[in-house]
């Protein structure tokens, strides 16, 4: 396995997407730097801790020394009250680019999410340059955050690529994921794309494995060389024992962002 | 195999596409009502016959009662005098989704055809939201139907699948197909994507096989899920010992409609 | 004021806007032939009259003999039984370009309509080659209309020009024509346009006047020359004291086509 | 001249913009509300003062009681710190469109920026729709903004325009405003447009007066009906006499956002 | 009037054109440099001459030494022996660009041509960066010119304009014209406008009137700030009475590069 | 293997590529010529020779005598002296198109180069009708050869395709062709189905194997049916081991054409 880069961090290492990613990325860096709100046991040799908050910005500042690129997962990860998206996704992000900036970080992949364009129609085929229509205050941002990393490249040149990530799970566990599903070994396989090619400025590409029914083309991004293996149809026998299909007229099916187009505000709960 | 619908209504179910479609169609609902111009018999336990011309509007509505789905292959299928495009194509798809917004059938799928598009040229990759270009009368018809489908979702909620079928037939019999066949088994793929994907709306179609030469590109409806798997490319070494290859400057070479470009109108004959 | 052509016959000569072209097109072909379903009077020596039923084919063949140019201004012009639509607007279609075919007319300007795209929303500017969305059965049959246009000039050469008619009216009559008002003058200036052009294939183009607030956007017809020179904001005032302003929720507001969106089906009246 | 909203709520009310806007707005409502962070003098009958902080939910809430539109020109105005830009932009942006939906505003009107694109060379003529392209924190501000914005309309039907200001100022000052001016006549026209028009939903459009040399292109957008009456180029001779021309490999001069782009940190200063 | 640069060449000054743009670029630099196969007479005392041959790269290298901008109107203006178009348009412009780019020229502006897309239908509204379809030799030279503009500009950062002049002659002289017309007095200002914008990179630009029935359109260059105010339709009276229309089905009609489109090749005369 | 025409010269039968396709070639017609600077042997009955310099007209329109197709491998292919350039692609283009009209050859297919689109950046994905950007004289000469191509299409219907090559070589040599590698099996794969394909008119398609980290989108030339084997992405554990990874900021990175963005003035060495 090639080393990629020296020194990379790890940010949500805790999180279910973080501890896919984590011994995989331990392969590929001499040193994977692992961040995480509370502490975490190290696993290998080459692991270290950061304990933080990403919304401390002295603390980011600290956890960014000699790092030269970061995998960040961290962050809230799905609707929430105004104030845990405003820290955890708009604070830590800016706090998380501009202390890249000041450390020299080369490069960033961080976890956008299909909820920045949940309001785009199911029918409407999508490329990584469409409008977006976030469909939650999460969503929100995530625009936000695409933003920023634009903005990061275009005046510092800090790489990052934006995954708009569907569902990442284990399974496929509803009807909607036949279209959204990104299989673990799919995101592995397109972060270490995100980290392989030799430049991406600031790259928005979708995370959704190679399934059948997908309305997400990446064909604009091919530079990025993502060829996701997994197909969630291959999961559909499930889904017709185990879950409820729901009516057509559900609203949940109409939009890209399926429940979250239909929840209604986090605080009005 | 999943039954998709309870009630599934094929209409031209004596004709060749119908009868390619009627027994796999069978094994996805609980009753399968056929209906035909002229008397049929019945296969199998789950069939139920429907005799009628589709120009009939009252015949039209007693057969959509309680159907859930449509697979609509009637009407005429090539070009023929402007009366019987009329009645065929126009009155009766009319007839048949007025009848089915009566009777609340939630999806058609119907063969509308490459001659809705046939005066574009084969260099002109097309996708499905092309202008139409129609080579014939019976083109004509089926930008109507098109047109129809549309509305009848707009309005009314009806969700259609307009297929424009290249060339759908057992082998690949001259040169053209190379481009435009599509094959049995990919018919009835196509048909079962769009009788299970969740949402449709009207989405229009290319109707042909995975072949190397098409001048089709379905990635805007990608969510259709539509993946044929047969290759014209592969029946090549038939055509080369067959079938004489026409000359470079033949104009049904140079339009996508091939010989129906050519043919003067109809009732000049 | 130059002669454009020798012979021109205008459809729907009693109709409201054949009624407005009649005096214009007099001065522009040595003979002005005048159809109409019921008698009307001459008013110029170069008048000539044709009664007839666009839906009689013999009686259109002969109508247009000798005829060098024609402005179809008949037909059902708005929302009616689908028996009427069908006889009116695509039998008669079917019967005008055919007729002409064989009497070797060189081009024909008809009436198509913003209820061919009625169900684009407000906000959605349209070019002319845009996906059409009919409102209402009347609009298919434009949809209809306009392939039949497409497929005489692709095939036969018979030149013509889909005029999508906004609202064409003497005064801006309620709140939407604000966007979709066409004025008599610039009705009269659209139809020279068509007729004067070298050439124009088969060419659809969106009638309405100059106005501030319009959703519709003809640059990449601009070799028809077509520069109108009215205005309706101009006539907002009149507006503001006469006519109660809808509601912002009102769905009427929400579509291009207006109110053809929210009636229901006409024979369910 | 005619009442548009019963109450109207101007915020930034003692800013550049919001002192040209208030007599105009003034009237065009029955009570106009002026927000602004210190104490301004009333004018007329009909003002009524909210003071307040933008990033204080509770009093945004308060001050948005019974108001029917909202013209926003709040919030921090050029690059700033980063604490600045997120409690002036990014809080204060949500507080705002959260207290109209709970107030049931209908329409908010606000100043977006050219800096949301100003990464784009000013030889890419840009339509709203463009891919944003910020030039600063500030600019990344406004991105969050129109995200926002798109937002609150999808999920809660508060209709908004974001107008992304070019530079509006009494008169053209440097070489860079030949394209980017936006006179105060024509702002009062395009945030009348704003309000006047019958549907907005999300609306971005760009805020520059009819600039011979302008790099925007509002024509998407039409149905705006902004219809701009001044010209940058009509004040060159004042530039030539009395503003030094920047070099042609001058930085600022290759994108769109001028100084914006080549300015540092703002808290590397 | 101002200063626009210290020193411009102008090439083809005893030409058709360049007779026109002299005087009036002589007011718009200290001092214009005429180059001419041909000696000519100085005119002002601003005014020195280079006599050259454009195939002769010395003599260009010479003439261009000290020059600020170049307006080169020289070269073979219409289908001429290959041998003439190589040496006047391919040979000619190279070594015009790499002699400006050896003595630091900064900017360059040129006659391209409508023949470099000539084979483009009339009914095709074309934008600038339309592919290319010339439509003879002549036309095939500026493609090559173009090309060599941009790697000129790509690689060397010396800027460039491509014109691509329609008809520019004192009047109207043909039906073809109420297109492609580009008046003097509109020729003059495009090139003020190509001289005096900050920055053009490479830009082609369509040259034209503001001719009512043109089939191009500038929107995206609109940068250029080129408002053109002749109309070709104003002279319409004129050719009514003095230039026999031609028939409909003429070819010359069908394509916007006209008669040349329908010529022989040069060397087959 | 089907003989696909009588006869067939390949230009450039010395040359790397020119050898990789000889017996390939020999298999597809009943003769073969040969053409080259230099005498080289014969190795098949079905071969002759042409010794002859392109830019000698005489020469050329003898080889091409009783030719049916052509495969032009021949000319300057790489960056070269002006005079190199101008002489092997410019006036050997010409020569070739010229001669092949005269005899009345009806397919060329030839070896155009990413160094006609080199300067779009690595992260832009492109289709084959992008603007051009050449990198380089070289690539200037071969954005002339694809407007020639289009001319003698259009005006006298010889048909051809342009190749873009990218890298064709036995291996992946360097860390760029991993996105540009064109394996000698598709090159031979991509020849083979440009002389097969009924129509191409004049057809640009880029020449680059199935890599993943392709920049080059041919979906719009669909119907070339080119699908392409080899996967450049295999070879990558070859560079890991061999050869130095090029820095991140390196500009030879950042644009397609690689080094010869970066290269100076070939007369300035």
């Amino acid at each position: 396995m090639a080393i990629l880069y020296n020194r990379i961090l790890l940010t949500g290492a805790a999180g279910n997407l973080g501890k896919e990613l984590r011994p995989f990325l331990r392969e590929r860096c001499n040193k994977l730097r692992l961040s995480s709100r509370r502490p975490i046991d190290l696993e290998g040799d080459n692991e270290e801790l950061a304990v933080l908050d990403l919304a401390d910005f002295e603390k980011v500042l600290e956890a960014t020394k000699d790092v030269d690129a970061i995998v960040h997962m961290g962050g809230t990860s799905k609707e929430d009250t105004w104030n845990n998206v405003l820290q955890g996704n708009i604070v830590g992000m800016y706090n998380l680019f501009e202390a890249s900036r000041q450390n020299k970080v080369k490069r960033i992949i961080w976890g956008s999410s299909v909820h920045a364009i949940g309001y785009h129609k199911r029918t409407d085929v999508l490329e990584p340059d469409c409008v977006t229509k976030p469909d939650s205050l999460y969503g929100v941002s995530k625009v936000f955050g695409e933003g920023l990393a634009q903005y990061y490249f275009d005046k510092f040149k800090v790489e990052s690529v934006s995954i708009r990530i569907g569902s990442s799970f284990p399974k496929v566990a509803d009807w909607r994921m036949l279209s959204t599903w990104l299989s673990f070994d799919d995101l592995r396989h397109l972060v270490e794309r995100s980290l392989i090619v030799p430049k991406v400025d600031h790259t928005i590409i979708f995370g959704c494995s190679n399934n059948d029914q997908s309305f997400w083309d990446n064909s604009k991004v091919g530079y990025m060389g993502y060829k996701p293996r997994d197909n969630a149809e291959d999961q559909r026998p499930y889904l017709e024992e185990n879950v409820k299909k729901p009516p057509h007229d559900d609203t949940a099916i109409t939009y890209q962002g399926g429940s979250f187009v239909v929840a209604g505000h986090f605080e009005d709960k």
